[in-house]
């Protein structure tokens, strides 16, 4: 690799432009906690919200952020330019800006005609008087300004001189740097080449990027900015924001650093990105896309059987960037087109040095290659097939055995379902377990919201006095799938179970299939716990305890 | 808007390289659904899969395939030029393509020289002969071949000279088109419009373009490419694929019809762009990405207050397009107002003149955002949407009531589950079911694979005396979603049932929403028979008969 072509700076808006998300509400907490995050990670600034008297706790994380110590970034606060028909001293919104008491503050000012006339509502000369008291009351407070061109493409497009004027004014009243934004996101990314050469033309200044991705093009309009010259990039992790979001800093920050060798985070931080992109998806409550480029669980994780094949010949073969450079993984996953490379893979991932010639191993994977026609799948269900593993390799035995369950369903219209059934609900279910433990019989009832709940609270019931770390396991995610129409399979069904262990964070996935819904349920239930019960106590067949963590001993052939 | 400014082909690999993506594997009866629709839809060509020994469910569709009467799109088989050290005729892979017995053959070769030496590990002029070769071959029994040039752009970035020989070779043997690959997914805008160029002048057939996701550029690598010229664009509904997935048609298409004015599929039909894209990711069984530009639910969705209020004075000024061109609608976050412009465009589609003021009208459209916030989808199920409907419109009553049903499943490790339980089985599913035809009460009881058919065969079995044609009906399909991570719907699954009339062919979805999966099968199953029953008999309230057909008259204000 060459030497780094210049630097770029990250601007992270995660905590003000990405909290306008659908489904999005940080705490301030949240806000701190993530912040670290980002300032671990290595970004230049911190965009921490907008303070103003509609949003109170924008303003209570500047108060918190301010004892904080920040290693690398920069906090901004952001807010608009003074309102039309006032002064800047007069203004509430300034004055907020200045209560947040950052050393950088950015302000979005107006370039589109459209927007001056019909939403501030005044002339185009106002405007431009607007921006400019603006940025010196900001000055004069001992700020540096940091000035976004809102719908700078779009008034770019509809009245370029005027667009031009605007940031021209921008800079002459002392900003230091003038962003250009695609506040919509709707431009292209040949228009966005060709007005960020307008820009250029027009200021002396550096210029940055700030993106919406409403054409699926935010990612792609930044690191063109970024050819053109921009000297910051505007973003949000995950690519989080209103509409169709902020440009993407988990995919912007390794294209800068590994492809264009524009140094931003550095490498050695670059490693961190996957775990930090997870970070803030979870402190969000939104499930981490696992196709996102870069960061994604399947951003490397190969399918197709020709692919896995060649994979192996040369792993440049169907990978872009090393994986472990932005500290994600390469993954085979299972599936009927994968052929048994993918499964030797994970085995020897689970048991290094595992000797695939040994006997167990051999029917191991005919085992496999028989559930895979059966309807199994383990792309997803990593649980069940470290499960069958180590069974089949005589490594765990399950600490108890299924006698029986049963389910009762109850439904009446007249609302009473039957006599046991709870409040006024006209509907029932009803599940009960007998398993054996230890040489003893548990035999439990537990009612549920549906027979599957109603399964795995009878069968929690009955294993909670000899495994009381069962409480931790949660079930937060449940699928099933028709396979009646899939060659080999008459009728049957697939389900797949995601735990999560409240305690310590990690999930896992199970898988069972049967013609019977409820009985693939049980076993991706049962896998679920056994799991959980594998980790906590790895056992020998004798009873031995197994060497803790994920690689037990190879077997010896 | 002006008009059109030339034409580009849409090539969808939904059904071959979008079925590459983790978590998918389609039915052939779920692949002919999609086609249907992509066809509706107005793409060009439909890729149906790779047939070859391993993919004997891709074989099957295109045998299916042929049966259908397709209105705008050729269905293309996809495969590999043949295999090194063997001749074109010997080549079992270029015969299955042979097999598929399509007009179109799409074959990928090899342009870059790595992938030639250490994958097929052949010398680099064999491989210019394999593709020569290959081409000739199918040209020869009478297909029409798209030549897909694999890796082109790495390959022109390691040897460019090579890799342009690779595709000249194409032509030269008698491909019709050339569709240049980023199989890696990892180039940059800047580096495919150079390449674009340099592919352009090596050739003079036309090209198209097939990009990957991996950095977050297939949309606007496929929309540069364009820009320079191409004339076909290759992609996946929704994105889905391998790794970080293909080029999204759903970004693709209405930026070429709205933005470049490039015509594809014409700006009606862009119009069902958004339901289009619903109906495949229900079919997938993936949650559709509400961030999606265009057609996800959040596209058009504003939160920020000052967006709103800037939205209430001029639409454009936070929307890149209208909404409506791509059949999605606008919604407001805050003041919880989420448009149901969708649900009039089906209601005016079901009712031609329906009268939107009428107050029956009125209440169903509330009925209907009611349920969707609850969590139903109606996009793969019309026919649960068509009975609420008529049933709320009062021109339609089922002629059934339930009155109560239950179900009992035991299982037993022993083998013996119960008395009752048919042969050695361990596991037994039982439905008792009551209904009331006519006044009078029907009481059923049988057994099934699993609970649903239990209770799908209890309730024939109640209904069969007095609804004989309901013998017709297959449920075909069963998928079930969990909704739990969904705001405002706790711990609920949807169930969605596709059922098909073994006599006509017609094929029809019903929807149910419950906490317990059970309820919410059964209520998929009863309007799965009530649709039946009511295209076969449609009555009144007063019980006279509808006009027949799809298209009973509007009801008056």
């Amino acid at each position: 690799m060459s030497r780094s072509t210049g630097f770029v700076e990250i601007y992270d808006s995660t905590l003000r432009d990405g909290a306008q998300a659908r489904g999005i509400s940080y705490s301030v907490e949240d806000k701190i906690l993530i912040a670290r995050k980002l300032d671990e990670l290595g970004v230049q600034y911190i965009e921490g919200g907008w303070p103003n008297r509609t949003n109170p706790g924008d303003m209570e994380f500047f108060v918190r952020a301010r004892n904080e110590s920040w290693k690398n970034a920069k906090i901004a606060a952001f807010g608009s330019t003074h309102r039309a028909g006032a002064s800047a001293e007069q203004d509430s919104n300034l004055r907020f800006l200045l209560d947040a008491e950052t050393e950088v503050v950015t302000i979005f000012g107006k370039s589109w005609d459209l927007h001056v006339r019909d939403v501030l509502k005044c002339d185009l000369d106002e405007n431009l008087r607007i921006i400019e008291s603006s940025v010196k009351y900001l000055l004069k407070h001992g700020r540096r300004v940091i000035y976004d061109a809102e719908h700078f493409f779009d008034g770019c497009s509809a009245d370029p001189e005027y667009a031009l004027k605007t940031i021209r004014v921008a800079e002459q009243a002392g900003a230091e740097m003038v962003v250009l934004c695609d506040t919509n996101g709707g431009r292209l990314v040949s228009e966005v080449q060709r007005m960020v050469e307008q820009a250029k033309g027009a200021l002396s200044i550096p210029f940055g990027i700030h993106a919406h991705n409403d054409s699926g093009m935010a990612v792609a309009n930044s690191i063109v900015a970024v050819e053109a010259g921009a000297k910051q990039v505007q973003g949000v992790m995950n690519g989080f924001g209103e509409r169709c979001g902020n440009a993407n800093l988990c995919t912007i920050i390794p294209t800068l650093e590994l492809k264009l060798r524009r140094e931003c985070i550095g490498r050695d931080r670059l490693e961190t990105l996957t775990e930090v992109s997870r970070f803030v998806a979870e402190l969000a409550n939104i499930n981490h896309d696992h196709r996102q480029p870069y960061v994604g669980e399947s951003a490397f994780a190969h399918k197709g059987g020709a692919h896995i094949d060649a994979m192996m010949k040369n792993p440049h073969a169907y990978e872009h960037v090393d994986p472990a450079s932005v500290g994600n993984a390469r993954q085979y996953l299972l599936s009927q087109q994968a052929g048994s490379s993918a499964v030797v893979h994970k085995l020897e991932r689970l048991l290094p040095g595992v000797d695939k010639r040994d006997s167990r191993v051999v029917s191991l994977l005919e085992k496999v290659k028989r559930m895979e026609f059966e309807g199994y799948s383990f792309e997803a269900a990593d649980a069940s097939f470290e499960l069958l593993a180590m069974r089949g390799l005589k490594l765990y035995t399950d600490p108890f055995e299924v006698v029986s369950w049963r389910t009762i369903n109850r439904f009446a219209a007249n609302g009473v379902a039957d006599a046991t059934a709870s409040g006024a609900s006209a509907l029932e279910s009803e599940a009960i377990v007998k398993v054996r433990v230890r040489g003893e019989i548990r035999h439990t009832v537990a009612n549920g919201h549906g027979p599957v709940d109603a399964l795995s609270q009878a069968l929690r019931k009955a294993l909670e006095t000899d495994f009381p770390e069962l409480a931790d396991v949660r079930l937060h995610d449940y699928k099933v799938r028709d396979l009646s129409s899939r060659a080999g399979t008459a009728a049957k069904v697939r389900v797949l179970i995601q735990s999560l262990d409240h305690q310590t964070g990690e999930s896992w996935g199970t898988v069972g299939v049967s013609e019977n819904i409820l009985e693939a349920s049980w076993e991706a239930l049962v896998d679920s716990l056994c799991y959980k019960l594998m980790r906590d106590r790895p056992t020998r067949d004798d009873g031995s305890p197994l060497s803790a963590g994920a690689e037990p001993p190879a077997p010896q052939g």
